[in-house]
């Protein structure tokens, strides 16, 4: 069944002076409520708490709470620059895993360097918050080829409208298919511990009209041993120079899983998910979050009182494991460094 | 810390004439509510809704519910032997997957066939009872050496005494070795969608002093792939006649992350979870157990209204993931057809 369409994930009303809109995905399905922010600390609480997330939202966001943060202390131009480096540094502490985050941190830099005004910030984050959508846009219209009528497609996490500006990565490809007439379903990992499979993925194929059904996480390897499953497309959340790549905890023996039994398995993320600095998946820093988001449920305990929780939110799935990357420029395939070079050099 | 210790999962009280008690599982670890049953209807309705799990537990309590269930009807001694069958048959179909469910039933009409008295369906019912007892210890002297001082084990889903009659299966390995005074810390898989290894396996850990931390079932690979775990011990609900084993869904992507990092992975159970009519895991049947246990948590929706889900509740790990088999009468090597035929046929 399609549903009413969900309101923006990031929405910027007005001009330098307007305010962020950010749709609470922490309430998501049950409810939807529109965050309205002006301050720094309002994006970064957002941020750490995942009302907003997703590597490519959370670029986005960020770039605006640069303005925000910035307009807040009303620099002199002089003093512009500093102060867009102290807010950019504050930022940048609010998740470590996801490079986006950083990498449209350093592009509203590098252009108020240049050209030292709070007009500067905000052109900047309204032209990354178009990128993106560009770029999700063209991840769709590259992999949407891969899904043939018929086919059974698993996901892991969200990597939507409510993960991306536009239309996401991973799901972006699967939109970009049905929007061609393609017939498919979907299976989605719920996701633990927050759930981002079962209440995000699913609401946005759901709305879209596409078939869903959620499976628990550990019930995916399984069910790819089965046959049941065709295809496994997943985003990421940074992507080494080798093709190794975070992504929700949890991807990962989904990925095992494909390479034993032969399922091709997609990576999709735009090219500002990619970290050329970086050798190898080892050097990625993996965020750890708090033992509650595993031992309790919307504030219910599950586990004993007592009982700790170890509580990676992502894992390190290795390039030997990937079929391809689909970007904005186009599918990569192995062996990854060469080809991620080239359309990282290609894009500057 | 250490607890106050829990209820006896099962236990019967009184003679034949008397009743069953079952310690109610869904409840763990907030509420100790033991369930009085005097009707076969009661054990099936336990077993079905979960207050009683576990593959060695079921067979227990299924054994005491045939006895509840001929005594209901009061047959005559020779209208026993078709009233026992009738009851067994009802009993077998409340759960599929566990083999163990089926080997205790035929063992009590075994031998009310040759004896044809409901004191001897009593009488059967508690040697099960003792043996099971008795296999568990077996399972738990036979793996404790297993763990080492300093050892990280990583579990899934509920082996212990609350899954069987006696100290449990994998949890029996680590209380036996816990007890010569080895330190070793547990990380118990979450074990969704309905969380035994949070609830309980935590809980019983924790009641006897053993350091347990929970993780997400998606976060078991990336935290192997990282070195955090010396040795994993899982539990089985039934292994074929090759060693490939069914147990609950999320061990499969846990035995591959072992592989393909050479952690060891073992499976331990009593020699009643082995089924020798099945050459390989392909003709273990499994559970597909009700959707809501994933698109709703405790009643409460996660999912979207509308969105279902798969929910099949175990899942098949091949015999070649597998590094040894703890069981009563010692630890199966691989290749395992030989050994496992050896074990059945001395058991007899």
């Amino acid at each position: 069944m399609s549903m009413e369409p969900l309101p923006p994930t990031i929405r910027w009303v007005g001009d330098a002076n307007g305010h962020l809109e950010l749709l609470d995905q922490t309430r998501l399905p049950q409810q939807r409520e529109v965050l309205k922010l002006t301050t720094v600390n309002g994006v970064i609480d957002a941020i750490l708490r995942l009302a907003v997330r997703g590597a490519p939202a959370i670029g986005v966001a960020a770039a605006y709470g640069l303005l925000l943060g910035v307009r807040e202390q009303s620099p002199g131009d002089g003093m512009l620059i500093t102060e867009a480096r102290d807010v950019a540094a504050r930022l940048l502490a609010a998740r470590p895993t996801a490079v986006n985050l950083g990498w449209a941190l350093d592009r509203c830099l590098k252009r108020v360097q240049a050209e030292p005004k709070l007009q500067t910030l905000f052109y900047e984050a309204c032209a990354i918050h178009a990128d993106e959508e560009a770029m999700a846009r063209g991840i769709g219209e590259n992999g949407k080829h891969l899904i043939k009528p018929g086919n059974t497609v698993l996901t892991h996490c969200n990597t939507g409208r409510l993960a991306t500006a536009g239309d996401g990565t991973a799901l972006a490809v699967m939109f970009a298919a049905w929007r061609d007439g393609v017939k498919f379903r979907v299976l989605a990992d719920e996701t633990r511990p927050l759930l981002q499979g079962s209440r995000l993925t699913a609401l946005e194929l759901q709305t879209a009209g596409i078939p869903v059904e959620v499976v628990a996480d550990g019930a995916a390897a399984g069910i790819i041993a089965n046959a049941f499953v065709n295809l496994v497309i997943v985003g990421a959340d940074r992507i080494a120079s080798n093709g190794d790549f975070a992504n929700k905890v949890g991807t990962y023996p989904v990925a095992l899983a494909c390479a034993a039994h032969r399922v091709p398995f997609y990576v999709a993320a735009p090219l500002s998910t990619f970290d050329a600095r970086l050798p190898n998946g080892r050097a990625i820093p993996i965020e750890e979050r708090d033992a509650t988001e595993v031992t309790e449920f919307r504030g219910q305990r599950v586990a004993p009182v007592g009982v700790g929780a170890r509580n990676p939110a992502f894992d390190i799935t290795p390039a030997g494991l990937v079929t391809g990357i689909i970007t904005d420029v186009g599918i990569l395939r192995p062996p990854f460094a060469a080809g991620i070079k080239a359309a990282l050099v290609g894009s500057r």
